[in-house]
């Protein structure tokens, strides 16, 4: 099976055309969902006691539930509004709540889980989180801006403690201090990274390992109404691949990559979970090989 | 064979790690020297009287010059600077002098030219240039923004007069007053042109023709020293690849777009025309290989 730790949150999203308020979301919810669509996906998060039962249910449908726990207090929320153009989205407000004071605990079932993904959680609970699981074939984790900015030395450290970092162009560039993302992904490839992907949005994703580059574009959609959860269920779609491959080789990464892209694609095309809520798994099937059609020369 | 018409300048390009002054350059110059790699080019252009003879020189190497007219005055002068990340360039200075008023004439030769490449000039004079052509197979156009913001509907009469238009994705935005790139290629098919290129820098290119996008990624580079000239060396590539496979079905295109990415890969690794002036064309085959290897999964 494959465990996602991560926040679950109640997202406040506003779009050109759409504001969607206090709707289920989150990185970890965003990743486990994407990723169900390939493997049993146990999910390790926090909620208050005002998470409805509406959003129990959806979790619940995708995901096993023996890692969630339901702390007294509100859930995490969290704020923020796109530009025009949906490539820039500013954070109006974000209320830890019970996310402040988790004590995150791996229940036995998922300590034999041998993947782990790891969405951008406080980077010293996840560098002490992974110790938890028993066999552990192949860890993944993500970060954010604030975790940058507040704690860069856990970051590095939790780099260390997994086998691929997942991150997008911005943050690899804030925080290995590089312009360019092939020396940023070496940066982090010296601090013990083994496979690094740097998420480009619409443009893709590049993963590196050793010396090999693997570039890969984005599914291209004309119509794109909230890029919310893009990057996660980017993440979870290539953890969930390789999860259920029982694969771990620079070939089936690469595969994992192309599943990344089009999860990512269903992301954005509806607001909210709805993108990866909506769909079977024949459309994931057609657009995978749509994909490949499309970039062949 | 292939003529480019366009323009031939002094620039004086300002990179963090170097200042150029006054050296080769210009849309065409840097088109017509990436496709004589592959065919027969002939440039139509106009120099000064201050024009060098050692400038001279470097275009005769390359090109078929009875298309470069030397006008009395001072050869067409560009400056501009880069920012720290060499994301941005801004233009310091544009002086047109000889640019100005001429008035260019196709030399009997170049009218059986079954391939022209309009780089970035007037587009009224382009779309009148392109008719002296007795039978062209495959013409394509590119243009900047000064165009698109001092004569928007020629730019948009002379898209119908070519097969394909290559355009960077700034300058289809503006151009096409839509966000989407998908958006912005079917209005520029919608306009006449039966293949639209929009090129991306470093994230690649996206080709587009009837309902059909073919996506591709840049060649990745960890040193990137001067992007000047990266988009009309693409440009060049492509329509000289072409011309030399006297082809133009989707799939030759398609490869076309290929020898693009690799030759802007070539331009931007070293300062000025260094980058394409240096080159063997074993280093090509090589980075088309490594390219093909590279993306496959």
């Amino acid at each position: 099976m494959l465990t996602v730790f991560g926040s679950t949150a109640l997202d406040t999203i506003r779009t050109p055309t759409k504001t969607l308020k206090n709707v289920l979301g989150g990185a970890a919810t965003y990743a486990a969902i994407s990723s169900s669509n390939f493997v049993k996906t146990g999910l390790i998060a926090v909620v208050g006691d005002d998470f409805s039962r509406k959003n129990h249910n959806i979790l619940s449908k995708y995901l096993d539930l023996q890692g969630l726990a339901i702390n007294k207090g509100k859930t995490f929320r969290y704020d923020g509004k796109y530009d025009n153009t949906l490539s820039t989205r500013s954070t109006l407000k974000t209320e830890l709540n019970v996310l402040e004071n988790f004590k995150p605990i791996v229940p036995e079932e998922y300590k034999k889980s041998q993947f782990v993904y790891l969405a951008n959680n406080d980077p010293e609970q996840n560098t002490k989180l992974i110790k938890e699981f028993d066999n552990v074939k192949f860890s993944m984790c993500d970060t954010i801006e604030f975790w940058i900015a507040t704690k860069r030395n856990a970051v590095i450290k939790m780099i260390k403690s997994v086998d691929a970092v997942v991150i997008n162009d911005e943050e690899a560039k804030l925080l290995t201090k590089e312009d360019n993302l092939i020396k940023c992904a070496k940066k982090m490839m010296s601090w013990g990274a083994n496979y690094v992907v740097i998420k480009k949005g619409e443009h893709g994703a590049l993963l590196f390992h050793e010396d090999v580059i693997f570039p890969s574009v984005g599914f291209s959609l004309e119509s794109v109404v909230d890029p919310t959860g893009a990057g996660d269920s980017f993440a979870g779609a290539m953890i969930g691949h390789l999860a259920a491959k029982k694969k771990t080789s620079f070939s089936e990464i690469k595969k994992s990559i192309i599943y990344g892209n089009v999860m990512g694609s269903f992301a954005v095309e509806k607001y909210g979970l709805a993108g990866l809520t909506s769909l079977k798994k024949s459309d994931i099937t057609k657009r995978i090989k749509q994909y490949e059609k499309m970039v062949t020369f």
